[in-house]
């Protein structure tokens, strides 16, 4: 990455209603990459002969692997490199499955001029229905504190 | 994993003071790796070039990283496997860095009897510094409800 593109959004360059969308695959080698990197072995992720003698009846992705899509969105998209991040709601409604396309959706829904702070509505669907939800808050940089501040 | 064996703390075998800690720490392929599976790219992540022209002044962990090393502690020591994953609060206090080993606590901060529902502290701590903290909602299955039905 070029470190002078590497730029998201300034506080001055968003608006109320903003939003920004991507689509996710769930690959059967996802489960086994996030529990590596996490250290999260529940067997409900890992092992098909468990998951299938619960309430699930197989395998379900880690509900935060689906909270770092947005994460990804957050800090890909919008409001890019630059922001950070301060706090995230995470409402897990539904289980994910290997081979599920969810899409990620962020919206601004306040912007704070005093403080810098952003909210932003973040939802993770799979077709219409919601399998995780909540809010985001998001500090970006004005573009008076010049380029490289943040 | 045995499947008789992944099963985690009945909602019986709960009482509000009960906590669980674990610690991890963060290798640098790591942040390649949650980069990959998460398909966050933000190069404060990837780019210590970039990562030096920001206030953090060098790469840092994703924080939905630090979150999946709490579902990992939920997940798999308290409540444990068979818990399912309601809700999660996150505030982001202080950036996380290649090397540093940091302190994951849950604590049983209330249970609701007639939902099922377990309220938890969840601190992620780096020394005397909270990193990372917030709340989780865990759904606890009952004894009665049978072993395998969650």
């Amino acid at each position: 990455v070029d470190a002078t593109s590497a730029r998201g959004r300034y506080l001055e360059d968003l608006a109320v209603g903003d939003a920004a969308e991507r689509s996710f695959t769930v690959a059967e080698g996802d489960l086994a990459a996030f529990a590596a990197v996490s250290h999260d072995t529940n067997p409900i992720h890992l092992d098909e002969a468990y998951a299938q003698t619960t309430v699930f009846k197989g395998r379900i992705a880690h509900g935060m692997m689906l909270a770092s899509y947005i994460s990804a969105v957050l800090g890909t998209e919008l409001p890019g490199p630059g922001s950070v991040y301060a706090g995230q709601t995470l409402n897990f409604k539904r289980a994910v499955r290997i081979g599920d396309t969810v899409v990620v959706r962020v919206a601004v829904k306040a912007i704070d001029e005093k403080t810098g702070v952003v909210t932003l509505t973040t939802v993770c669907s799979l077709g219409r229905k919601a399998m995780l939800d909540g809010e985001a808050k998001v500090l970006v940089p004005r573009r008076a504190d010049g380029a490289g501040a943040a």
